[in-house]
């Protein structure tokens, strides 16, 4: 019996995330049905291919990720259900699957163009209860992908544009902060991999920070740090405070480090 | 087994929707429950009503759909539970039904007076945890209605003063915005039924809109536009943006729309 | 099959509460997960502890209560499993606990430390993902509490800087509001026990309250009342509309109360 996980813009406020799971239950009564977040920005579809990728891998094998960022709908945008990494993922063809697509190849795509899964009346504004939702419930009493559609190759799937890389010029690091969360972290697209070997230092707030923190109480309360976050990123964030508002800083921001590279003796 | 749906004003910040749930599986452990919304705004009915009509005919057949925006709590304002559309609704007896009754005949009105279902100490301000969650819950482990209290008329219901009607006036056409969502878009009274044959425009942010459009995306990026909306009302947005913030537009204005009948050449 | 609370200050923007349940479901696909709330003020450990006490009871035992409000995360504080008054309780060693601990005398603690039923990876920032969600899951599949790791004295939990006590001279109650509600609702330190045969007025907005109302409605809207809240604390509200913003009180202030001992005749 799969999971359904949910990842919307929809937020809370009006009944759109209760009614798609009507719809679900209306079709699948046995399924399990987890929020990964609604609260993704109104069409901030960066947010939401970055949420769905941190959040993808902690579910159990099988899940059903129902992905419904969609400034599209209503148009002929496409949708697409892919196989991948041991999940399966609903979303628009729009670029929501592109972070997930980064970093783990689609064993299968398809088009999702089987009206007969949908709902029989499909309105011009909320697809997420007219198409996603019936669909992602066919899927968890067993439905096969390939019956959804025909298949479409990698390659033909919207991405977002390519972000601009972290690159390193002068002795700088030049990075950007993609997003905030509820706390104010500022999350950053410097990986783990980028940090490697890398002696970090960021002038903020008059201060300069210096090498990554192991804990938000390491320094003082009220005190900037750099922290290796959750989602595997270095992130700028506040002891006790929030880092977004304190430091006047936003996602799409540019950050620049300077660094060295850290020698071997 | 019946799924419980919940719809209040109580928010997400505090523990109110989180205990109720407690309360329900305490009665019946294997509760299926779907919240609805809980983003309603305090004690506002109409927001109320209009969304738990809106939701309930997506959810399975047996449903149990438990309202609360009770601004008559402790008081001595009754509480119904009504057998309408294959669904059962308890809701307080202050007008939250009052769509929901609007476009199905209930087939069965119980007052709800039996306090055998409820927890043994009633509190003055939380009847949803006292009384709401316990009938639900024993509701959903097979009570039948009829046990909760003696029957009621349908025409002693409490209803919402009824809302000024749309009219048509000078060759406009008078509706009224009934609620925004998350989004900003803005809901009217305007139905499917009225748009029929009317040619509509409607002078906003100096411009004139004319007709429905197939979807957000129809027109540009930061322009407003009609459409028929998920719940099968007209309403105005705006593609990308915020219409409720941007043309300055809240619940309860009226609008007025220039209107020409289509011609049948 | 025991349930699953959910508290926390993670709030529902972020993937955060939906990757905890993922985790979840990954160890014990029956896990049923309730979520009492995740709108806890970032880091408020009062606001926190209160809740958690505010709505354990209404559970069924066998809760596991898993509360994650952590501003040491990534430090050396210990992280605690309790058994207290038919629930099991995981919380940071940090003084979430006290207002239970106030209240139900813990009949076993332990300290968390077999790092085999926590992920393989722990990062710096997020333990509710990494240790709380697989350790409830673990217990929640039957896990005995003892396997946790080695025992821990009450008396040396870690607590709450004891809350200035409810206190009287001159004539005066001092108490103090504890935390506010979504309705504006501004809950007191004032309980049942304090208020029994105490005459008590308010005076606030240039009105004297006078002993407890037994409903919002028994004042006109618009009004302040003193009424007994679902918790069984003292609550000074407004009928319809917002304590917290119209009378400008917040969290920590004191309250002066008039008080008069009732006489008996």
């Amino acid at each position: 019996m799969a999971v359904i996980s949910l990842l919307t813009d929809f937020g809370l406020e009006d009944e759109y995330v209760g009614v798609m799971k009507g719809v679900i239950l209306s079709i699948d009564p046995e399924a399990r049905m987890v929020d990964i977040t609604h609260g993704v920005a109104p069409q901030n579809l960066i947010q939401g291919a970055y949420t769905l990728a941190a959040a993808y891998p902690f579910f159990p094998p099988g899940t059903i990720h129902t992905a419904v960022v969609d400034p599209g709908v209503g148009t002929d945008r496409g949708i697409l259900a892919a196989a991948a990494g041991g999940h399966t993922f609903l979303v628009p063809d729009n670029g929501l699957l592109s972070v997930v697509m980064d970093r783990v190849r689609p064993e299968r795509i398809i088009r999702v163009t089987e009206s007969r899964y949908f709902l029989k009346t499909i309105s011009r504004t909320f697809h997420g209860r007219d198409i996603f939702a019936p669909v992602a419930a066919h899927l968890s009493t067993g439905l096969p992908l390939t019956d959804l559609g025909p298949a479409v190759a990698a390659g033909a799937v919207n991405r977002l544009d390519p972000p601009t890389p972290v690159r390193r010029e002068n002795g700088e690091l030049v990075g950007h902060i993609l997003t905030a969360d509820r706390f104010g972290n500022l999350m950053t697209d410097v990986d783990a991999a980028v940090l490697a070997g890398t002696d970090l230092r960021l002038a903020v707030a008059g201060r300069t920070l210096h090498g990554l923190s192991d804990s938000y109480a390491a320094v003082p309360p009220g005190h900037p740090l750099l922290i290796l976050g959750s989602r595997g990123y270095l992130e700028i964030s506040i002891n006790g405070g929030n880092a977004r508002r304190e430091l006047e800083l936003e996602p799409g921001q540019e950050i620049l480090f300077q660094t060295r590279q850290r020698s071997c003796d």
